[in-house]
């Protein structure tokens, strides 16, 4: 029997695999099954629950049936609106918001709706690249560094932009902030340097701000603040309200972006068409915020600051290079100090890294090449959320918010995080040791 | 101040509008809220609550937070499995399903994956030919008759196919039925004619079979039996579980187009990543099915036919031509003996016969040139869900599923749809009597 050939496969899509992050975790919960004891370092998850409130909000419309309005229920935009107001001191407003299944799908469609080139400094979060590759859109890496801890710097922009002659090019700059993979940020003076490049060449700011509400100080800010004409600022709940499953994501346009909102409506209606009227419901009641909602972020965040603390401290002292850092729940490792000892162990590329990390230690971590870095780079992504997020909470309930945690509190309520960073310790050491045997 | 202007739209969304559906949906709200009696035969949502069962599974589930995997929730693809093993008697298996945010996403996504030529009978979906347009597909379009019953024949099929001078273009021919927007369907022989043409020229086909369960009869025939090897078939929660907000459609893939399924699995973790974690667990409920939702099914169908029967006689007595429907809830009506009157009032072409409907009769019907039809054919799309689905179906639930519905059942309990056709009808008669006078 014939059988249909795949020829007729988009080339822009061919070979194109799962996501990075999805696809480690997958292949952890295989080896888990397998009854092997891994720390699972690579989905970017919140580990916490969502707060009770919400998760009752979602209850009481659990009957909601009705499509509803392509942009959003106009309550949620309205909630939408008022929390970036008093978070981000923006000046949003319900009608320029768009909810979607997920600010990923959001980014893909203003990929799909912007035709110009994406400017993205890396290390970068997994899918902005896959999804300019998918669209067919030219995308222009800005490599950032180390010592700038893995943030672009206004001279670094200038010269990619100024590197191609063609001043008028449409350029769409993806900033993400608290970082997911580095969890550091930008000062408001970084920022507004930023800005002032952006405004010289008309550039679109996408601001994907989804951390900002885990800015261990509650002091993030955001670029909308310096360059309000031209900046969409990309939120959501799956990471400051523990529901990523829940797939609910926002983008706020400022006017001068109405014809990109509009436009990205229409093709949002072509496409998801709504985003899930339970869930709608639900969000209004977490974006309203309140003392549940404040107390909630509170306890998680000295949670994670402490944890991420404690994982850079034991991982500097092993001799890898980061940074502490400000916000979120990653930690961005530089394995270059070792360069020598990996090579004469056969690693000389950030895939290989991680994949004798995870079988020689049983620590998933994710390479740099997934974050745009050169396949050669011995760089990964380490997410310190292997942890059961519901008892941590509970427990960090139980002491008052203007202490700090306990020095045990990570091995009491986190222990595979502190048993994972030691077992990358031990590793290097090993292979150090190995060298000098 | 310099603003970013609009030169930098992708040209394929330019002057792109919201979903016609969406749009008259929203554009009705606003009337009504402004005081109007409308009668809203615009959106095609079902009238009829979700049921009980599946609603409680949702608040059992509400506190389900992990990003599930990319394809969906093993239990639900085997729930989905077999739910199309048992109803279509097609053979499939959980690994080919894949779970997306309404199967108009899952359209999307499938129309990127595959580089191909899109063929589609008119009067169709209104989504398939924007989304090829957003995406920059070739579409060919193949207009059936109303003599035909707005159904492809095997011979039109031919004729498009053979009208290019290329047989080895890869195609994708999309079927829908029972029809969004006419209500009809084809019968086993039908399908199996049209299956030969496809297996000849090796076309896959993409078969929207979201009404299936909604044929009147329980007697929905699947293409996927006749033309295994080379059939997506399409379902999903929005029609027959009264859940089109909840945003949940299913793809089912044969063996031999493992390549596309799992393409597609890598283009949804770049974009909407999984579909609500909550919704698949209650969607495992839905797809299971047993004594509670086979009843609604039954009285579901019951009052939709004996509402359809009741439409279409009043319709055709107007004068209007139209069918009656098999399944779904809409009829497809043709002006056409009309035409030299509405021509005399001004009206020519789809679009202005609706809006002068809208205006005169406060009827909302779209237009066929929302369904790929010419703009000046004179033909419109009626879903006759404009009733309270809870009160029908609790009132349907007392009379047995073995008797019919008594003759004033509509007018009782779907008063708006029996209102909205005498409306269309005296509209006509009075146009006509103007002629006359």
């Amino acid at each position: 029997m014939n059988t249909i050939k795949p020829v007729s496969l988009n080339l822009n899509v061919r070979g194109l695999r799962q996501s990075a992050t999805l696809a480690i975790n997958e292949h952890c919960r295989t080896l888990i099954h397998e009854g092997r004891t891994v720390c699972d370092f690579g989905l970017g998850q919140s580990p916490f629950p969502v707060p009770t409130g919400v998760v009752e909000a979602l209850k009481l419309a659990a009957a909601e049936k009705d499509y509803l309005p392509v942009k959003g229920l106009p309550a949620l935009r309205e909630a939408v609106a008022e929390f970036h107001r008093l978070k981000d001191h923006t000046d949003a407003h319900p009608d320029r918001v768009i909810v979607g299944p997920g600010s990923k799908e959001l980014m893909f469609l203003l990929q799909i709706v912007y035709y110009g080139e994406i400017l993205i400094p890396t290390p970068c979060w997994v899918s902005y690249i896959p999804q300019a590759r998918i669209i067919g859109r030219r995308v222009s890496l800005v490599p950032t560094t180390y010592e700038d801890h893995w943030r672009v710097t206004p001279e670094g922009l200038l010269k990619a932009i100024e590197i191609v002659s063609d001043d008028y090019r449409p350029r769409l700059l993806v900033l993400n902030y608290p970082s997911n993979p580095s969890g550091l940020t930008y000062s408001a003076g970084e920022l507004a340097e930023i800005a002032d490049v952006a405004r010289k060449f008309q550039i679109v700011v996408l601001s994907d701000e989804i951390y900002g509400q885990l800015h261990f100080r509650g002091e993030h800010v955001s670029i909308a603040k310096f360059y309000p004409e031209g900046t969409i600022l990309s939120s959501g709940l799956s990471k400051w309200c523990g529901a990523g499953g829940w797939r609910l994501g926002t983008f706020v346009f400022p006017p001068d972006l109405d014809w990109l909102c509009d436009t990205m409506a229409s093709v949002a209606s072509e496409t998801y068409t709504s985003v899930c009227a339970p869930i709608q419901y639900a969000a209004v009641h977490a974006f309203r915020g309140g003392v549940e909602i404040e107390r909630y972020l509170w306890h998680t965040r000295r949670i994670l600051q402490t944890l991420g603390q404690r994982c850079t401290r034991t991982l500097g002292e092993a001799g890898i290079r980061v940074h502490a850092p400000s916000g979120a729940f990653y930690l961005f490792l530089d394995f270059s100090p070792f360069k020598e000892t990996l090579a004469r162990h056969g690693i000389t590329s950030g895939a290989a890294l991680c994949d004798r990390l995870l079988d020689d230690a049983g620590v998933a971590i994710l390479p740099g090449s997934a974050f745009g870095r050169s396949r050669w780079e011995l760089t990964g992504r380490l997410a310190y959320v292997d942890f059961d997020g519901a008892g941590a909470l509970a427990a960090s309930e139980n002491i008052p918010l203007d202490q700090d945690l306990p020095p045990d509190f990570p091995d009491q309520w986190c222990r595979n995080v502190i048993v994972g960073k030691q077992r990358i310790a031990s590793w290097l050491r090993d292979l150090t040791g190995d060298d000098n045997a």
